[in-house]
């Protein structure tokens, strides 16, 4: 599994106040325990300090940089905080988060990802928005990887997202979400595919149950990659017994590892 | 889901105690937690007291049966100890475990299953025994529920078992049962599909991680039944919010009614 930790997002009030105070220390530790424990990117968004996300974003990874150098996330809906955030992410892998088929954010996007060789997280939705219907969803989600593609974004590049939404406010969107995953599974084997965990679980109690048993029904179907939090020692221990069920851990010596080590969360 | 409680067997040892000491208040105290908990079926094994099995699984079902009016799920390689318990099982529902594609025991299981118009516990096995190749599994299981359904065993009748083997002796037996089970899921939707859960995490430490991993990936295939710990509330809580997940639990009502009293494990 691939893991990009979702912690460094300024929708999350401790984010937004650490931004707004340039608290540095706060940023830092949560970049710290996020890399610490087992994140592979770290996903930093300032997205909500609306007409000063430019000045935030460039704080935020000037701490998160000094930090640790694990590779970033650049999670934005602004191409301008994409592009700048490509630029001051430094040397080895990068994300850009996101893509979509909305026609003008594609235009804008994929010059970016093309100009850096980044990865891109791929939402499945177009100009018409969230889909509800299995065969548009799976149309609108392979007629983007095929774009990509053809735009010299290979398959390896690309990570997927079935944008999944609470099933508290329909019964069938975990379904959905799991169907086009296993379709696009099928159908490229070669992409990544990897969801935003937490969105599923809005509105229900327990919410971290939730998302657990989500990531593993999700990886069931062939997801390879999260948006989640690393530092939940629970949703991590399970994930690396579902790793060696799949067969993605050879002789289970990973998760044999991490219960020797107090890893499982247990 | 439809729950298996697994703890009345003999080749656990507190059982086989029980069992010996004719202990009816540990019998009677684990049947009642078991369908408390949520089991549908009740499972009982004496097969552990090799040739006192009949007397001892007389014993046991009498207990259970003064206990509660749960269905049982009658466990034996013996077919005379199935025809024993389906006699006493008493009114309502019953479950054989097992038949399978052996012919020998294929001959003399299936009468029990027509007489008492029983479920059955059907496993992914011939004559060769237990199978490593994909092709091989799918045709055994295929052609054993075909064979069943001609006999007049409805497919509503039938729990399919794809006989999991620890992961820890093979990093390919999780994937093996998981894909048998989403092939036959495809084949035959109108199946019951089961598993005996606690098998697969044999040798690995931290095995209730392991197995609750396991049930999710498998019911995200479409598994719906399962031999397992009913009264293991964090096993439970967890297939609770993958029923609401599945779209299985409208308006995720049962889900939130067991956070609301508690019962979701945490």
């Amino acid at each position: 599994m691939i893991i990009i930790g979702e912690l460094l997002n300024s929708t999350r009030k401790q984010i937004r106040q650490a931004i707004e105070k340039r608290d540095a220390d706060t940023i830092r530790g949560i970049a710290l325990a996020q890399a610490v424990a087992g994140a592979d990117y770290l996903d930093v968004n300032a997205g909500a300090l609306a007409d000063q996300e430019l000045e935030a974003l460039e704080w935020m990874i000037g701490i998160v940089r000094e930090s640790t150098d694990k590779p970033l996330c650049i999670d934005s809906p602004r191409p301008e905080a994409l592009a700048l955030g490509c630029r001051l992410a430094g040397d080895g892998p990068i994300l850009i988060n996101s893509i979509s088929a909305e026609k003008a954010r594609y235009e804008e996007v994929l010059p970016l990802i093309v100009k850096h060789r980044a990865g891109v997280v791929a939402l499945a939705m177009d100009d018409e928005g969230l889909l509800e219907d299995d065969e548009r969803m799976f149309s609108v989600a392979s007629h983007l990887v095929e774009d990509l593609a053809a735009a010299g974004v290979e398959h390896d590049r690309i990570f997927l997202d079935p944008l999944v939404r609470p099933v508290a406010t329909g019964s069938h969107y975990g379904n959905l979400a799991l169907d086009l995953i296993g379709r696009i599974r099928g159908t490229f084997p070669g992409i990544h595919l990897s969801c935003g965990l937490s969105n599923v679980s809005f509105g229900l109690p327990e919410r971290r149950l939730v998302n657990r048993a989500f990531l593993m029904l999700c990886m069931a179907r062939g997801l390879n990659a999260a948006i989640m939090d690393p530092t939940d020692q629970m949703l991590m221990g399970e994930m690396r017994a579902a790793e060696a069920l799949l067969g993605r851990d050879e002789y289970c010596m990973n998760y044999i590892a991490a219960s020797r080590s107090g890893n499982l969360g247990l």
